[in-house]
């Protein structure tokens, strides 16, 4: 598949875009028109920079109202169509994209548009350039591509061909059947745009809410499926309008953009063989990537600190015992409780004292080697850790929000190798605890690599995106989204904190991780951490008195919650028992106890802890 | 008028947004119940501490899905209530809001309705409590104030009345045609809000694009003042959900919402005077602010800069001269070019290099004290400057976004008595000039203080907003507009930097702001700058050639704004010629020539601007 990307998708200059574009591994791009005007570089200088590059300039966009109107406006078009052809033979790109018309349509009969577009494609083929005209959402009479296609067919002329959006088709919630029985000659471009399903005009919709396929909520496999079946073979282009796209690094974003696109291509590939078809019959789809290896089970979770001391006493407090200290590296130590592995780096080289932070989480699949190789195709950057030539070579990727991801075997009975060399017994490892596994991690997403993030954990954990919420907190709106794997082995929350720039901005601190243990008996747990010492988070008295008058609790049941600092919600399903610890710099511990089949995760209580914690914030890091 | 405003308005802890409303000068607030859940305070230490603040509390709210409900279900509603007016009675508030029902409405018949109401007044009179009833613009039946009044009425108990929210009736598309003949003694709570007109589901509007009055679109004037008329003399409170307000600092907020009462109270006093009613018979509004005096004449421009020689240099190479240094204060001196005034401060104590930066603007008004006293009592900061005993003083109050605004007094002949303190003579200041006048100034506004800055403007100068538009940089979206004065005498374009956490985070030196002077001959401005050998922002090739495409240019005319290196834009009124110099810091300099009644800003020839300054702060400091 022809890899293609607009510029108007990236930020900076049109030199830094090209060069993003190349290095991620676009095959061309969309030149748009702007970013052009704006730059110093010469057509000619463009398009030997591209040629270096090995990047094929495949559309000059967009011409707008350039058809559609009245005739006597129209030489004034085709005067204006003639610039744009010499500017395109200077820059060496084969393909205009003529937008349908929103300002200044006059025409609203197709033959009549057709016969402009007819003479629009006369003039184009004195350049050898095509037209490709599309059905913006918004056009004033031509917004459906059906119409579009059906006055590039009535123009009849080589020189126009169509252009197709998914977005403009998608948000007007029109489909793309019949995409597949469409003429492939007369089918010159495919712009390609997912978006999240949001309740607003399509204008600022478009404008503000694109993002790359996969990160939003259209079908774009059944587009790209059709346009397999069509037997397309041209590029296939992004086109994403987006406010933190175009503010975020330009060559993370040219990346996540192709990232999507290999994963959109091999899931289409899927599902174009699982239709019974032959995806390596037709040009479009291949399907390349290794399997997804979805996660099996948790294999650790890793904390960073230069404070080891008052990491391990929080372990101890919630039951876990030191497995021991790797063999090779003595920085590094290992915790566990029944199935669950928790190990510390120690920070030692730091310059500075470093916070108590999630460093990586490993987690076991099929097959290690398939992960870590679709993850290579899916430009995910390696994680390297030094190991010794008999030591378990774990295979690691770097998240968007720099969380590391470690792929390790999945065995039978889930212990992993690598913890030998911590000394463990594999024997004792499965002894009885009150802890029963990691229930969920909870990481904080930078705002601008949020969407990236979704994209990242669905294409190379295979994990799917729940709807998102938004919790109150006493500096501003949380965002907050799970990630779940099909089996809900895995479950991430990823939460966007506030920008916060007047609070002390956002930092690790005001707004920290935490991993949430999962157990069966919330109260025996709770009950030894106090013993040994833990600090809770405090819930305030004022909680349990609405608890009360929400859901008619009975006294003992209060009493205990109470007794023990818990917090509690209820479904139609079942109830949620938890406890928060304290803060350590980054990362805080959270206990959970599902009884039923609850299947949220206390969101109602999440402001009880936000407020909590801004209160020890604003007493401690806050308050310098 | 009693002032109010919800906790959910503000950021922080419950106890900081009662402080902060406090400080402020509200005289009320309304409890939202999340605040109150997640405080360590009790119910008492609350009531305790409101008291010793001399803050009353007005309302608990809101009481979710209590009526409408089906009969079975309503017991429990009554446990929930009588929880509530247990706590209510603690903290000693008055009112609960009770609003209509979102998620378990069964009952859409008004008498049926009513008769819960009444039962659950009759609850509420036992503990002499009172239920504001609310139509939710999402209510599931009930969503419409004139239904739910209606219902009230059918309740027919003194413990049931009504509360009236401007956003959930004008968000709707309705009005509040006959409030001004509702029962007062019915009329039990007023919420006001104002938001722009966003075409997005009523519910995210609500949820993160509310401002307060004077921030937005809706007419609140109408809407007070048939309150007004009504004879309703409670309450009148803020309840703003604002993704920005949320995280702004606390006491701020509070006072930009107090400013939009005061204001807002003040225009419906005058409107119900021009109406030919007395407003002062009514206890609801008054017009006891001094009258606005909107700026007759820019008096000066001031820029503060630790590199004074680059600062003089830009200011003479585009013609200004020297008026003096002033007398007692030998940092600082004046420049003018016929009626543009320019002062400059030269900071010397700063430990620091300082850039070059606009400090301060000053305006020609009718009545100076009269500004200063408005100002006042609009809650802006002060700002003042040393003087001598002989010397002017000049009334001063800080900008949401720190620029000093200085009030001078508006002579006949527009020759300020400041500036004799430099030693410049009147008779001098009148004299030929290719530079006409001050076009417009451009502010940078931290996207946090946006909406405080549109509302302190147009409160304290009487300036208006014009429609926001949003321009295209190299990193990111800039939001524009402009605010203007009802005689185009001084006009502020505000614009709202990208956040660009990556891109090296929001700085002056990445977007400046701009002084942009008029002249009637902008080709002899330009030659005088160039042959003093000022620095032009460039403007490249490719955007002549762009121009020519556009507008079918002359050959001749284009090469003279080539030569000049002149940006031009048309409209249907006129023409606009403009150039931009480099940035000195944080601050540039354009000079425009508008032919005929061109009323724009030159917004298309924006990116071009955007993209090259981007280019020279990669250059220098983005490069570090």
């Amino acid at each position: 598949m022809r890899t293609s990307i607009a510029t108007v998708c990236l930020s900076g200059t049109l030199e830094e875009k090209m060069q993003a574009a190349a290095l991620a591994g676009f095959h061309g791009i969309e030149v748009f028109e702007q970013d052009l005007v704006v730059s110093p570089s010469s057509p000619e200088q463009l398009r030997e920079m591209a040629a270096e590059l090995g990047l094929s300039l495949d559309m000059y966009q967009p011409f707008r109202d350039g058809v559609e109107v009245a005739p006597e406006v129209f030489p004034d078009s085709l005067r204006r169509l003639r610039a744009k052809f010499d500017l395109m033979r200077c820059l060496g790109t084969p393909v205009l994209l003529m937008c349908s018309n929103v300002a200044t349509a006059a025409l609203d009969d197709d033959r009549a548009i057709a016969d402009q577009l007819r003479q629009a494609g006369e003039l184009a083929a004195e350049y050898d350039i095509k037209l490709a005209y599309e059905a913006l959402a918004w056009g004033k009479n031509v917004n459906d591509w059906r119409r579009a296609h059906r006055i590039v067919e009535l123009a009849d002329h080589p020189a126009v061909g169509t252009c197709l959006d998914s977005f403009h088709i998608l948000s007007r919630g029109d489909t793309v059947d019949g995409v597949e029985l469409l003429d492939p000659a007369k089918l010159f471009f495919v712009q390609l745009a997912d978006a999240p399903l949001l309740k607003q005009d399509i204008l600022s919709w478009s404008r503000h809410h694109r993002v790359f396929p996969g990160e939003g909520d259209f079908d774009l496999v059944d587009v790209l499926a059709r346009l397999h079946e069509c037997g397309y073979a041209g590029p296939v282009s992004l086109e994403i309008f987006n406010d933190a796209f175009r503010q975020a690094d330009v060559y993370r974003t040219a990346v996540d953009g192709l990232r999507s696109l290999r994963w959109l291509e091999d899931q289409t590939a899927d599902a174009v063989r699982a239709a019974g078809e032959d995806p390596a019959r037709e040009p479009l789809v291949l399907s390349d990537l290794p399997d997804p290896q979805p996660p099996r089970a948790w294999d650790f979770v890793e904390l960073r600190t230069s404070k080891l001391g008052q990491t391990t006493r929080l372990l101890h407090q919630l039951g876990f015992e030191l497995a021991g200290h790797h063999r090779s590296k003595d920085t590094v130590q290992a915790w566990t409780q029944g199935p669950v592995r928790v190990v510390i780096g120690e920070d030692l080289q730091a310059p500075l004292e470093q916070p108590t932070r999630l460093a990586a989480l490993g987690f076991q699949v099929d097959s290690p080697d398939d992960a870590a190789h679709r993850a290579s195709r899916l430009l995910a950057p390696v994680v390297s850790r030094t190991q010794q030539p008999d030591e378990t070579v774990l295979h690691g990727v770097l998240a968007p929000d720099a969380t590391e991801i470690f792929f390790g075997p999945h065995g039978d009975r889930g212990v992993p190798p690598w913890l030998e060399e911590f000394g463990a017994d594999p024997a004792e490892a499965a002894s009885d605890s009150l802890i029963t596994g990691v229930d969920h991690v909870n990481l904080a997403q930078p705002w601008q690599h949020y969407d990236e993030a979704v994209l990242f954990l669905t294409s190379l954990l295979d994990l799917h995106a729940q709807p998102a919420q938004e919790v109150a907190g006493p500096s501003g709106l949380v965002r907050s989204q799970v990630m779940r794997s099909a089996d809900e082995t895995v479950r991430i929350p990823l939460n966007v904190a506030p920008t916060a720039a007047e609070q002390g901005a956002y930092t690790g601190a005001a707004y920290p991780e935490h991993v949430a243990l999962a157990c069966s008996d919330i109260v025996a747990v709770a009950r030894r951490a106090r013993r040994r010492g833990l600090t809770f988070l405090p819930v305030p008295e004022n909680y349990y008195e609405d608890l009360v008058a929400r859901f008619d609790l009975a006294p003992d049941a209060v009493a205990e919650l109470r007794e023990h600092g818990l917090l509690y919600d209820r479904d139609e399903r079942g109830e949620f028992l938890h406890f928060y610890t304290a803060t350590l710099g980054e990362v805080f511990v959270e206990v959970v106890e599902r009884r039923g089949d609850y299947r949220g995760f206390g969101a109602p209580n999440a402001p009880v802890r936000l407020a909590a914690q801004y209160r020890t914030w604003e007493e401690t890091a806050g308050a310098i």
